[in-house]
Formats: structure tokens, C-alpha cells, sequence
């Protein structure tokens, strides 16, 4: 969480101010339980409202230097203000009630944030694939020439793995919406299941099923798994951006700003910053998926070994991902396609990836596969070494002559033929 | 993929013998929806099944030497086993519609194996869930003594967390069951879907939306992100054990069998080995996931970085984690229980986990929280510091006395009253 | 980075003034050795040095928000504050030639905050081992007693494996302390190798030895590991604490505060907080490894990639394990040791700690290695589940007792005897 | 450890056969240095080797099925070859005193495997970085043309990296040199320091400082740390490689063999599959750092969590290691460059690689940075996008060639000058 990749809603949500907030908010749900089963006198929810409104993080900082104890340092705080009803908060709740709790509540929200940056991205590759529905391009495998592809399709393939990490992390999301107010160990000793069901439902949340003095970590293991996906397909979006850019293929190319400077040294330069930008930021959000799972093994009914780490990779994974989507759903939006050097580059090597397609024919007129391929691959080495077209040379070549003739190798370099499939292909990811 | 820690079913998975035979099984599938489409002759499958029964891997490692490409390897092979009608075979296919859709098989099959041990260990925490749902034990935070809880509520809450791995590994099964026979670029060039969903579905998998030369690894990535949460479970569970057994707590005990030793030099000892042995496997399990992740990043329509990782990551983490589930489910069913020395470690500290219950009756006496809370608190540490127990202090405190009596202060010190709702818990475990 | 876990020398140290700053030292430094080489007129450095003397870090994010470039940006507003003279700045550089020239100036000074830090540690660490060079302990393997130590002689273990980690991490330091004025890929075309010595010489840097746009990466990552050693020793360190303060052990113990709370709920908390934090941190630490390792691979003469990455974990590792280390050595400092209790669950057992000298003594008797173990173990098994001490058990066990005869079992339990060589021990992590 | 990726050498250093004759030659070290010390009678060590000769791998793993402890197994089994003086043998001894002692051995084994072949790769780097010295290729930033190098100073940067990765490399052999016959607790309770001494610097290894049970695991954890970032190294020389072999680059290119298929589908395809695979497998090796920096943190004076992890991770890493730097090696040595290729590539973009040197013509005549930067950028966008060449839109610019001239400009494309220190630069690597 650094303020260039901090886009200000993230900022927001992982302030003090919304921290100590959302506390109060579940001290309040829990008080207002209690009051409802009779635990606590009607209306101290709604007094201590009124006079705790404004919490002051720094005071409550002040308080935690003594008490050494931050949900302490908070309750003290809330004491103050609002006096003795506040001595009801609290009651028969342990400082995780109140940090899971809320944050379930936080992760929840950050979920949302994640989840509509996504839905911009998808909305982005949706409308590219469209508009790139038959634009032709040459696919590689290797990095090396294979068969045609287009560039709608190579977008619908993203758009599908992005549909499928958005359904990931709708399931993770739903995985840690999951609070707790069973006290200090998790046996409501002081609570009961009722009164936490009444809190947590009206915080929007599910009760953990067995919970220990916190919310198991695994589903916030799960949770991180599941921002890490997101990251990896936007990762390997980024980093076909930069193939595309490179001066010796540049087939697309990132937006280039009015006024914009691609080097301190070289006036010439136009990189694709935003691409390695999001490549870089992917391994930061890869990274926080090990201590994540690491966080699970606490011990009995819990430490607080995960806290720290907590504090570190929950803000920064969110943050950084809800960056990256902005900033990935702006990069496919304005990306500039050039159509004519995609089609520039299929043609460059004359033909070579229909190479399948004369294999297939020989075979078909009765040569075993193997004898086939070595048919055909003899006469795309020649072609690739610089002697002759491919074409050509399979039309010298005597073999090859004899059995298909000029014409049956004509029609093997048939480009509509080998994109026949591809609306169906890429009606499959929109509807998906 | 050890074989110290290889169960024979895992070793036959993914044995040259499985993989060459999952391939044929996925050529002949392929064959057949062809012959169906009448691309090629109709009995050919039949006849290649016949006559290439029993393929030799040692052969097909020959022909590698020389073709470097081991479906090429493996097609030759078949040729020479099956004559002239193997031309047929891989017709339009590329070599990763045949790994692809095999890798796919194989881990369809690993899941399966990994959530019927699963499903042990579920069993033999649902059996001592319900043997100690009232077996009585100190409950720990930090390491340190907290309030009660039953030993069968703490079982609870790893059977709980074993069923959301459950969901999680069925889910990713679900991802990884897709198969792709598309050709070179994942363009049905030479194919058609309709032959590739006749295929697919003989093989039990579902088409990839959009396919590239190869699966999209994002599916593989989340089935190790769901492996590492298995192992992330076992990991807390073995390491709680390894806490019981400590000489000081002795609370449960792995199994000892008899001729076991527990140590070289030692005779007296009796180790945790198989927990600590878990702990070290789970490492194992999740070093996996990131480099699942960073496979998901391929150039253009592929490159093959994926593949020398998956050669080991996917066999290493399957197998271990299938011996990790056996090795837990024996751990759990044959665990020894104390519940004479869990009773015990709670009484140890003379009533000091009933301070919530004091805390809590100060304030209902009207006291402020954080004035109720230093009252308990110095009683409670001259306890800890060895003067007087927790009990006599407060009843030689004049402020406590004067507020609860000796009677209000013995109510606190209510074991049933604090475990009232452990059954409630429990049965949510079982249920759920 | 986050403010609770920040130490104010490394939230200046990453500041955006200190960043500015040190780009201005590197800008001048290599336009004083050009003024030298007589590229640049005599007195330029001088002259901006006087004019550009406070930077505007506000100033500069605005014209980025144009440029989309910060090198760029940060030389616009030199230019603003120090005139034509200026124009000479950067000649013939390349921004990586100001970024990673600073960066290697950052960590070096982060990497001097950081061994003095922890010096500090050893020397605590030192101090107690003195202290208690001859405390007796219980040795434990496996969690479960094993032979006496000292508690010196364990502090002296972790006070060796700080000394290796501080090697190790003096050695990083060289290794990163290494800057780059070659121009834009390296080849000094506008520059010469010898500009680039004087102007590092005077920044106390090494040039790399084959530039690239950038300084090799290879060298952060080795940094990165090196920071995760020390990580992982405190965490060693700190998860050793927290099984002596476990309740049942209670051996040693963090120092608690005045007017501290150590549970929201439970007013006679003392948790090892300080060690539990410690180990969460050391995962956060461990975390940036592998970006770090992911940043070594670049395209070309480089890419962007790793410069995402590196703006979040080199500020975050740096200043987590610099908190570490503080909080790790003020820990050790004032631990609470309790040689009372060591002594006493030393002696819980029984003497079982002494099994290996019976076994011994009977191999000394004649009898085979295996065959002793047996006699050994069966009295030991007797004793743990309860039946007799094992001394007693020994006494009674004829075959045993004909061997070695009541003073020859006795003289097998003699603590001094076991602990001769501690002093030596810990004199070699002393002066080592 | 997977047969594909397995050199023989490793797989012989870690099988069985050499595990367990490994255990022998410490147990017999130990020996002879107690024999030495009179601990043991003189001559015991001598029969036992001459009876105990051929270990049945086999038979010690029967014997664990009972023991459950391998150690134990193996002694068995020794005393069962060679009798009564077996029992001698382990005296005061742990078994970790055998396996980690052995383990260092086997370690230094593979590091001296590792070395030898890294210099094979260095060597190979050598030959080519020579052979390239002055071949002229674009430079690229980003994956644009960015200003000239050549390709030998390219490899000499991979060169130099490798160079450093070997130092690492070497220094932590040395960190795991280190072997322990320190008894139970690492007390020497039985032993002394002079018989471990003798022991140790039979077998060419060094004690450990301060000995747990074992020898401490930071040693090993830094150990994997050097073979990631050699690992590492590799992998940026092998993403080069994939990069220079693109289509449409096509500089440099893996040896294509005789015989040799690139794709079962398309005869035409030679892709760069060695590079690919190193690239994956370097990901194997960096999975098992953060294993080997978890393992770290034992509890107390050991437990055996670590143990499990290095079974798989020890023989993983290094054995893949291995294998890269064989692959490596002979990659780099027959990698096919085409010079002809970089020289047309260089030129395509019609000296858009000189604009720094305008850019510095335009300050030297006194522009201000910014706006002489403005001045050359607009005219290479211009060739850019498809309107003139970049030299032409120079001449054309009205206020560049009133301030340069015609020959100004043509004197700033000047690749002779561009590359004027490249030699001095090679030279560096070669002598580093």
C-alpha cells in the first residue's frame, strides 16, 4: 500500500478512521443483540451512539502506549466519550469478536471493490473481443509462428479466465463473510449462538462454524488464493501486451499520452510501461499467498502470529490487486490494435503455418503420419533457412507434387477454412 | 514423489505405464468421435486398441533420443504396434490436445483418491468429535491457559475446517476435469468442437471455453491453491498434537507402537514424529502453489515453461498430500487421549480461567469495564506470581468482596455454566 | 510499511524526500566528475547544488502526472528551481543511471540501519548467555525432554546463527552496494567507465561490472535472502519464547508492562505478544524472497517489471526486519528468566533425562547396543505411564541391576558430568 | 527428482546405497576417533568396515517397518553383518550426529557436482562472449529498440552473472561443510569436542558452533538461497534466448538436431523448447527456499519437521540444479546466432537508436533538456508512425538543422562511437 498504487476508495477502507469505525459498528450490532435478549439495558446501543461519533485515532494510539492492548485502547477511548453506558459494550466478547468481526467486514468490502474493477476489465475485454471478432493475427506457440488465430479470440481467452477468477473470488468473498462473537475461546461462556446470529446478521455476515478464539484462517488463506488468480490473468494479459509492443512485432500498443515520455535518455521511445507495471505488481500479490497459508496453523485456540502479518499483506493484496484491475481495464480499453501489421506478420513467413494442413493431406491420401510430416517439415526448413517459399518449394518437391498436385496444395493454404470455428469459439467466453 | 512417502495407488498414477496408456486412451476417444463424423474409417480405433494393447515406455524413451518430442515418441510407438491404420490417429490434433486431456485424467483421478483419504479423515474426526464432545480441557490463546473448552469441540473445529477443504479440492476437480482437443492453436482448424465434445465427454471432461494450444493453467493453479488449504489444515491439526504431546502437557499422545523407538540415544522418548513429519509435508505441498501460479503466465497461445514444473510439482504435491491425508486420518483414529491430565492442566491454575466470569459480575455491579478489569487483573497476577490463588485473592480484596460477597464470587467459578453451548457447537461441525 | 511496525529512521530513509534528495546527489555527483572530464562547465554541480536545495516531492508528482515518467518529472523541476544550468544534468545518462544508483544509496544506508540494529541483538543476546552460562535446563527435542542444557547454551545457539546472519547480510551489503553510469543500455555511449568510477567513488558505490539499462538484479534478490536469514532466526528466537512462557512450562517470559492488558476478556492474561508478532513479521520478510528472485529475470537489457515490485517490498522488508530486529533484541534484553522453574520441570521427569548413560553403561557391560536400548526403554516406559520412577524402576529390574549394580545406576544420573563441555560450547559462540 | 530431469551423478549421490554408506563412514569416523580417545577398543572401526561392506538397502527398511526409526534400522542391520563390535559403534551419538554429518557430506557432494558445472556453463559463456565481441545487435529496453550493443557484450553480462552466482554458490558450501557429533542435545554429554573434531575433519567437514541435536538449519536455507539465484540466473539467459528465437526477431536460435520434430501438428515449427524448460524448472528450484527457510524455526533443541521437507526438497533442488547447468551449458554452446539477422533488425528502425545522441547535440548548442528533448521526439514519433525516416524528418525540422546542420545530424549516427567502450566492458566480465 503505497500511495502511487493506492487508488483512494482502498485508501479509505484501510484507514484508521474506517478501522475504529467498523469496530464500533460491531461493539454496537453485539450491544444492540444484547439488548434485544436482555442482557444489557434497551437504548445503550443507541446512546453511546450519539455521544461516540467522532472517534479520534490518535487518542486511541495515545492509550495503546500504556495499555499496550489496541481493542483495550479503543474501548477506553469509547469510554470517554460516551461514559458509563459504555461499560455494557463488550460484554462477554473478546477482542478477536471485535477484529474479526470487523474484519470480515472490511474484506467484505474490499471484495466489492475488487469485484466491480473486475467487472470493468471483463466489460473492456467483452467490447475488444467484439470489435476484434475476425480481425486475423498470426498465433505463436513457443513464441514462434504457428497457425492463424484472431485477435478476438485471443482476447475472448482472457475474458473467459477473468470470468473465471471473478467466479473464484465471488466464492471467496463468501468464504470469509464470516464474523464471530463467542468470547474468549469461542464457547460463548458469557454469549450465546443467538445473540451473535441477530449481530452478525445485521453486519451482513455468517457465524464461523466452530469458532476459536478467532475465525479460522483458512478461509483468509482462501481468500488470497483466490486475488492471486485474478493477479495471474492479469499477468499474463500484461505480459502478452508487451509481446505485441515489441518494435519488431507491434501488432498493439499501449495508449501513448499527449506530452508523455517513454525515456530520460532516448526521445524515440514508446514502452509498454503499463503492462510490466502490472506484471511486477502480480508478483506482489502472488507473494502474499504463502504467509496467508502459513497464518492457518496457529496454535490451539489460537496466537497471534497472524495478526502481523495481517496488517501487512491485507491491505497491500487488496490495494495493489484493486490497482491493477483499474489499471488493467484502462489498458484494454485503449489499447491501439493495428490490424495491418497483424496481417503483415501472418504473411511474413509465406504460408509456413499451413503446414498442418499438408500434412493432413498427405496423410489422407494414404502416407503413414510420420512420413508425412518429414514430407512437409523438409520443405519448411529449406523455406525458414532463407531457400525458396514454402509453397513453392512443396510444389518442387516431387513427393508432395505427386500426390496432391498444384491445386491440393493450393487449397491447403485456406485461411478462412482454418478460422471457420472461431465465432463459436468466442460466443463460448461471452456467454460463459 | 518419494518413494518414503508414495502410497502405492499414487505410484501407479503416475507411472510411465498410466501416462502412455491415458494418452492412447485419449488418441482412441479422439478416433472414435472422428469416426462418428466420418473423418476417418470407421473401425479404426477398434483395431489400433487391439493391436497396441501393451505399449513398452522404454521404446517410446528410444524414439525420444532422437524425435526430442515425446508425442511424437509415442505416436511412432503406436505405429509400429499398430501398422498403417495409426496414420489416423492425432488427425488435426496437436501433441497438447493428448497431454492436456490426459493431464486432466490423471488429475481427475489424484482428486478422487485425495478426497476418498479426505473423507477418512473427516470419519476419524467425526468418531472422536463425538467420543469427547464433554471431555473437559483448558482452552489456550497465546500458549497460555484462557477458559475451557471440551477437547471434542477443538476436534470440531478441524473436522469443520476439513469440510471446507473438502468443498474447495471437489470445486477445483470441477476446474482441472477439462480437456481440450482443438489443435495447434486451440482453432478446431482440422477439428470441430462437436467432435471434441463427443470425445471429451466419453473421457468424462468438459471443453475448454477458450482453448489455446493448451488448457488455460489458471484451472491448475487453483487445484494447488486448493491442495496447500488441505495441507494447511493437516498442518494446524498435526501441529496441536505435537503441543499435546509436549512432556509438560501430555494431553494426548501419538500411537507407539510396540518395537517402535523413539530415539537412538535415547530410550526414554516418545516423539511426535508422524505430526512433526505432517508439519514438514504441508511445506512441501504449498511450495507448489507459487510456482502453479507463475505457470499460468504463457506467451501468446503457449510456451511450454508450464510443463517442466508440472512434471513435478503436479505428481509431488498429489502423492504427498495423499500420504499426508492417510498419515492424519491414522493419526487422529489412533490418537491417545488423557482426559484425566486435561483435567488436570485446568485445575492447575486454581480457577484463574473463571476471571472473565469476575470481570463481567463487577460490571453488572456497576462498575466501569476498565476499572472491573484492573480489580481482577491484580488478584489474578499475585496468583501467577505465587501469592494466595485466584480465589482466596479475591476474596481478601476488600473492593471485590464488598461487591460480589464470597458467594457472588464462587458463582463465577462455573465450569457447566461455561461449556453450555459446546453441544450446539459441535453438532454444527457434524452437520454442516 | 505501516506506521505501527516503522521505525522513524526508516520511515525517513524511504520517504519521498530522502528519494528526491538522493537522485540530486546522484545527478551531481556525476555531473561533477563530467565537469572534471571536462564535459560539463566548471561549477554547474555547484551552482544547481545552491539553487535546487529544497525539492518539491508535490511539484514533481504534478508534472509526472504529465510525463508519466518521475526521472523526468524530478529533472523538469530542477530545471525550474536552477535554470539553464541544468540543461547539463543527466547528459548522456539514463534514468535507471539516477534509479538504481540511488537505490543501491538507500539500501546500503538501510542495510547500515539494519546491522547496527542488529548489534544490538547479539550483544543482548551475548549479555544473557553470560548470565546464564550455568542456568540448567531441560534439553528438549521433539517438544518432549530430552537431556539438560543450559540456558545459556541455548541463547548461545541463537547468539552463533545471528552472527552467520550478520555475515551474511555484510556480505548482501556488498553486493548491492553497487551503481550504474552507463547510459542507456549500458554501453557508455555518451559516457565513459571512467566518469562512472569517480562519480561512484564519491557516492561510495562500485560500478557494475556488465550494465545493462540497469544494475543486475541477481544482486537485490541475494539481499532479499539475506534480510529472510535474520528473519528466520529471530523467528527461531521468538518461537522458543513463546514455549517457555507456555502456561505449563513457564521458564522465561516477556517482560510485562505496567499498566499492560494482556486480553480483552480475560484480566489474567500474560501473553508472549512481542515473540507471536515477531513470528508473523518473519513471514512478511520471507514473502519478498521470491518476488525478488522473479525480478532477476528481465527481457533484454531490461524491463520495467521489477521496479513495481520493488518500490513496495524493499521499503517493506528493510523496515519490518529493522522493527524486528529492534523489538527482537529489546525482547531478549528483558526477558523474565525463572532458573526456579527450569530447575524444577528439569527435575519433573524423574531422571529420565539420563536414559542414554544407562544405556551406555550396559553397552560399557558387554551387552549389544540394541539389547541394552530395550532394557532402558522398558523401565522408562513403566515410569512415563506412571508405575515407579525410573531410577526405581531400574533398581528393580534384575537384568539391569546385575549389570551395573545400585551405585552403577547411580552414578548414570550425575547433571555435572552431562553439562562438562557446556562453558567450552559457549565460548566458541562468544568469540566466534 | 523426476528420471527426465536426473543426471546419473545425482541420481547416484542420492540413493539409497550411497545414503546408507554415507551413515557407515560417519559411524566408522566416530569410531576411530573414540578408538583414539580410548573410548572404544582399538581395531573395532577396522573389523566392522571390512564386515559390514555391503549394506542391504533393503533389509534396513524391513527393519524400520518395526522400529519405526531409520537410524536405528541401519544399526541393526550393522550389527547383524558384523556382530559384536557393532555395538560400539553410535556411542554417545544421536542419530542426527549420523544424518546430519552424512547430509553435509552429500551436500558438499552436490555443491562440487553444481560447481562443476556451472564452470562448464561459465566456460561456455566465455567461448561465445569472445567469439561475439564486436557482433553488432540491437540493444533493447522494454522490448523496444532502444541504442546498439553486441551480442558478446550481451553474454558477457550473463557471464558476470554467473561468475557471482558461482561465489555464492561456493560460500554457501562452505556454510553447510558442517557436520555435529554432539550427542542427544548437542551437549557432548557422551562425547567430547576433540573426538568430534578428529571425526569431522576425517570426513572434510567442520563442527557446528553451538550444536542443537542438529546442525542448525539457517546453513541449509542459505544454501538454497545460492542455487535459487543460480537457478535464477539461468533463467533471464534462457528467456533471452526464447526472446532472440521469436519469429519475428530470429537472431539466435537453439540447435536444431537431426531427426529432431518440433510439434506433433505443425512440420514447420523449431521452437526454443531447452530454454523453455530451463525457465520452468527454475521455477522447481525457487519453490524450495521458502521450504528451507520455514524449516529454520524448530522448536527447542529440534524437532523433526525439517526432516520430511529436505527428504523431498534436498535431492529436488539440487539434482534440477544439476540438470540446468548441463542443459545450460550446452545451450549456450551451440546456440545458433545469425549476426546478419541483428545487423538487419539494428537497421529497420533507420537510426531511431542514435535520438539520445540528438538529443545531446541540441543541449551542447545550448537547448535546455526538455525542449531539445520535445525537438527529437516529435520526429521520431513521425517515422514512427509511418511518415519519413527519422533523419530525414530531421533534416526537414526547421529548428533542429538551423542549430545542427545536415552534418550535425549525420555525425550523431555514429555506431562506432556508440560502441567505443564495449570492450572495456567485456574485458571486466572476462577477468571478473
Amino acid at each position: 500500500m503505497i500511495p502511487r498504487y493506492t487508488p483512494a476508495e482502498f485508501a479509505a477502507l484501510w484507514s484508521p478512521e474506517t478501522r475504529f469505525a467498523t469496530w464500533l459498528e460491531v461493539e454496537l450490532a453485539a450491544c444492540e443483540a444484547m439488548e434485544e435478549a436482555g442482557h444489557v439495558p434497551t437504548g445503550t446501543a443507541k446512546t453511546i451512539r450519539e455521544l461516540a461519533l467522532k472517534l479520534d485515532p490518535q487518542r486511541i494510539d495515545e492509550i495503546e502506549q500504556v495499555t499496550r492492548h489496541d481493542v483495550i485502547a479503543f474501548l477506553t477511548h469509547v469510554e470517554e466519550l460516551a461514559g458509563p453506558p459504555a461499560r455494557w459494550l463488550h460484554k462477554g466478547m473478546t477482542s478477536s469478536d471485535v477484529l474479526d468481526t470487523s474484519f470480515a467486514m472490511l474484506l467484505v468490502r474490499a471484495s466489492d471493490l475488487l469485484v466491480a474493477r473486475l467487472d470493468l476489465l471483463i466489460e473492456a475485454l467483452a467490447r475488444r473481443v467484439r470489435e476484434h471478432r475476425r480481425t486475423v493475427m498470426m498465433g505463436r506457440s513457443h513464441g514462434i509462428h504457428a497457425e492463424p488465430v484472431t485477435f478476438g479470440e485471443v482476447l475472448a481467452g482472457h475474458l473467459a479466465e477473468m470470468k473465471r477468477a471473478r467466479v473464484r473470488l465471488v466464492s471467496a468473498r463468501q468464504e470469509v463473510a464470516v464474523g464471530k462473537l463467542a468470547g474468549a475461546v469461542g464457547t460463548y461462556a458469557h454469549l450465546s449462538p443467538s445473540i451473535e446470529n441477530r449481530a452478525l446478521a445485521a453486519l451482513g455476515l455468517q457465524p464461523e462454524t466452530v469458532p476459536t478464539q478467532i475465525v479460522a484462517r483458512d478461509r483468509h488463506a482462501s481468500f488470497f488464493c483466490a486475488m492471486a488468480l485474478v493477479a495471474a490473468g492479469i499477468e499474463r494479459l500484461a505480459t502478452n501486451v508487451r509481446h505485441w509492443q515489441r518494435t519488431e512485432v507491434r501488432e498493439a500498443e499501449e495508449a501513448f499520452a499527449k506530452g508523455q515520455k517513454g525515456s530520460s535518455a532516448m526521445p524515440h521511445k514508446r514502452n509498454p510501461i503499463l503492462s510490466e507495471n502490472l506484471c511486477g505488481l502480480a508478483r506482489v500479490v502472488r507473494a502474499a499467498v504463502v504467509p496467508a497459508l502459513e497464518d492457518v496453523t496457529l496454535w490451539h485456540e489460537r496466537d497471534i502470529s497472524h495478526s502481523s502479518t495481517e496488517r501487512m499483506i491485507a491491505p497491500d493484496a487488496t490495494t495493489t490487486l484493486g490497482f491493477m484491475l483499474e489499471r488493467g481495464a484502462r489498458l484494454v480499453d485503449q489499447l491501439v490494435v493495428y490490424p495491418d501489421a497483424m496481417r503483415a506478420n501472418l504473411e511474413r513467413t509465406g504460408g509456413l503455418c499451413f503446414s498442418e494442413a499438408l500434412l493432413l493431406a498427405l496423410v489422407d491420401k494414404g502416407r503413414a503420419r510420420q512420413e508425412a510430416y518429414v514430407m512437409v517439415q523438409r520443405n519448411a526448413m529449406r523455406a525458414i533457412e532463407g531457400q525458396g517459399t514454402f509453397r513453392s518449394n512443396l510444389e518442387a518437391d516431387a513427393e508432395v507434387s505427386a500426390l496432391l498436385g498444384k491445386e491440393g496444395i493450393a487449397r491447403c493454404f485456406d485461411l478462412e477454412h482454418a478460422l471457420r470455428h472461431v465465432d463459436a469459439i468466442i460466443d463460448r467466453a461471452l456467454e460463459s
